[in-house]
């Protein structure tokens, strides 16, 4: 079974198109984990796991950890082990002799299910990652912040810079055996824009339980049969509420689930 | 000392324009030094420090090896202590957030004095490594890859995106405290064009001992006060000369450097 086709099981056995970002950060976890990492990683995970379609662990919080961090990401992965796909975000890229070695360390000693990537150096820079044929892959197209506006709301060759990047996506796709998508965090007309260039998956990152434009987003993204996961990082993992920890990751994650279900 | 002063005070030091690419690969390692990452480091630090401009191990190689490798390039950099900069090759850009986990990895963790970063996601990605006044941060611009094609060069705004880069970098060094500066990795013509349209410091990758473009490229970028560096990775570390090992990587750092400075 490929990237593609174990996302699609999962989030059609859960009913869930939630994509939970495992954003461990010290200055935010609740008292009783204290500072064990994993702890609180398999205390979120076992709260949710029948309730998400993968988990985006995202390399830099792990990183910023030391070793201690890199080891508790890579003791996440093999926990969930297969239960849910396993979005390494790690926004990778570099000439393919080194890029080759980034896609090692994902696939093979993290042995995530698939990784983020930068489209900036161009396909030599990402196709050791393409290789792969049972990996995914999702490709940076257009980013909810501000400097989206610096380079990729550029008009280049008429269009801007992130339907240059959507389109050549669509391309590779077609060369390539990984299961390849964009990430895209963008206003509701952008997420239809894209959509309407490529039947892509899409990542959409930064929308929390409490996001006003969900409804937008879904219809945008997610209709036209193209598939999209949308993430939440610290609005499930750090709940406002009080009470139990994992009660409330539960009832944050079911209530995304649920927000979003109702505008499909 | 701010990061451009260290650099250009070791650069004078060794009158050196040299980067060394510290990018260990198994495949390619003398057999004298067994699987051991941080002795063949070592030797060749032990070989270059007086040779050299700066120091560019590339994060990949190391991760790449899992908690060995990374344990590894955080003692070669501390072995390093200062006697010359060094520069992580890592490729980061994410969110403000997650830049401020990579800068902090890279910079408190790792201690590197300057790191590579993609420019794809715009300023608020990169502005937490713009705020460490005495660090460098050498944004991509053009790489000399086939993939620069797909976007590097394609036209925005009437220019190359790489030149929109370069003009975004300048305005950026205008704004924020740390040194900034630009990879360039390109034909003459192109490194000449960039080199024109600011006076930032330049990375150069690429350019091995044997390059018979190493004229055009040091009186491209290195001219009109520029100041740049050149790596050499392969060339240097895995010399194909038979013989002692760490001897041969002196002799093929020493005629790099003599072949760069006789251009300038």
């Amino acid at each position: 079974m490929n990237f593609l086709e174990k996302l699609l099981e999962t989030s059609e056995k859960n009913n869930s198109l939630v994509c939970i970002g495992l954003d461990y950060d010290p200055l935010k976890v609740p008292e009783i984990y204290g500072s064990d990492i994993f702890a609180f990683n398999k205390a979120v995970i076992d709260a949710s796991i029948d309730l998400a379609a993968c988990y985006k662990p995202n390399a830099a919080f792990y990183e910023a950890l030391g070793d201690n961090g890199v080891q508790a990401l890579r003791k996440t992965i093999k926990y969930i082990d297969g239960r849910a796909p396993v979005i390494l975000d790690a926004k990778r890229g570099d000439i393919g002799n080194t890029s080759r070695m980034y896609a090692k360390s994902a696939f093979e000693d993290f042995n995530a299910d698939a990784i983020t990537v930068s489209p900036y150096m161009g396909i030599d820079s990402l196709d050791p990652f393409f290789e792969y044929e049972d990996k995914g892959v999702f490709i940076l197209c257009l980013t909810s912040n501000k400097g989206s506006m610096d380079f990729q709301k550029l008009y280049c060759d008429g269009v801007p810079l992130y339907l240059n990047v959507a389109g050549k996506v669509d391309e590779w796709q077609k060369k390539f055996p990984a299961s390849l998508g964009l990430v895209v965090g963008a206003t509701n007309e952008e997420l239809a824009e894209i959509r309407d260039a490529t039947s892509l998956p899409f990542l959409i990152p930064g929308i929390g339980a409490q996001g006003g434009d969900l409804e937008g987003a879904v219809k945008g993204a997610c209709s036209n049969d193209g598939f999209c996961i949308i993430n939440s990082s610290r609005g499930i993992l750090y709940p406002s509420d009080e009470g139990d920890h994992a009660e409330n990751v539960r009832k944050n994650t079911l209530e995304l689930r649920d927000s979003i279900n109702q505008f499909i």
